[in-house]
């Protein structure tokens, strides 16, 4: 139930759920089929059972251009072959709108690109602000031990676009290298490009 | 310089100033003219120097609706008379516009009313988050010993409307009594309705 009064809640209840939400969204494995580069890591997960890798609590707002659409976005540890749990990923659909995150806890990186090509991955670390300027595509990635947990803010009108990112994935990929995180360039991303310019 | 691609920046460094910032505004006694009650205690600390009351610190985007202007906002503990530290207050001036604040320091109040004279009072403390629905002017009041430290962030095209506050204040003060916050009628904002109604 919306509300046209002021309202709060609390980011530090145990394991940063918020004290108020209106939606609960669960991101299993099997929703991310052909989203890790790993395919066969993938399969053998998946038959295993379909583990949650991340979560998001939302505050419903009407999809206004004056309102704030805001929550918790919680991408728990693991990997899937050597790539990092994270999220699917998307471009606004209103492409010229803005996300703001601050980090609360955990460690990760944010994977980000424009429609044009250019790319840009920044650390998370609690207590950083991350802006997404309108335009970039962008992408939560957990290389910690523990949950990534980030507080969202994007414009009520910008609508989310999976499409785009689910074709082909993000440019970069974030994956493990001797126990540490590397950028490094998607093969499936190239080929789609390849394609392209036949 | 503003930047279209992502940035981030620190929000613990000490005194919770940011590690980056593009305007720094700081609001003395000498800007508050007229905003507390008690106006002879307002005129002795004015005559004993130009005291800083607030300081914003924020960062440079475009104004525009898909962009989210955010930053810090740091109120000083004191009183004037018996009225707490409190920022000017505001209206947008697109007045269809949310603002979102984390608390993360301190302990306040946010004041807030409608046009229509609905008002609200918002405790805040550290990790709580608070929804500023479209039309509602709010105003920030540090009720502790430290310094009430906020992050917000609202849409790029909100404007500040500073005008309609400094006219009447708002209907509610929040004022020591026993030395603890209470909130009161503002005299003022009764005597400014009595002239409209006659």
């Amino acid at each position: 139930m919306m509300t046209d009064r002021p309202f709060t809640f609390e980011l530090n209840a145990p394991g940063f759920v918020p004290s108020r939400y209106d939606n609960h969204i669960r991101r299993t494995i099997s929703s991310m089929r052909g989203q890790y580069h790993d395919t066969a890591a993938y399969e053998a997960m998946a038959a295993e059972g379909d583990a949650l890798l991340y979560e998001v609590y939302e505050l419903a707002r009407p999809h206004e251009a004056g309102e704030l659409l805001h929550g918790i976005s919680i991408v728990h540890p693991g990997r899937v072959g050597d790539e990092y749990y994270m999220t699917k990923g998307h471009f606004h659909t209103v492409l010229e709108t803005a996300e703001i995150y601050v980090c609360l806890s955990g460690q990760g990186m944010m994977v980000m690109e424009t429609p044009e090509g250019d790319w840009a991955v920044e650390a998370l670390v609690a207590g950083r602000v991350l802006y997404v300027p309108p335009c970039w595509a962008h992408r939560s990635v957990n290389t910690g031990d523990d949950d990534l947990i980030t507080f969202f803010a994007y414009p009520g009108h910008a609508g989310h676009d999976y499409g785009t990112i689910e074709q082909q994935g993000f440019r970069k990929l974030i994956v493990a290298r001797d126990g540490r995180p590397e950028i490094v360039d998607n093969p499936r991303w190239g080929e789609k490009i390849m394609r392209n310019d036949e």
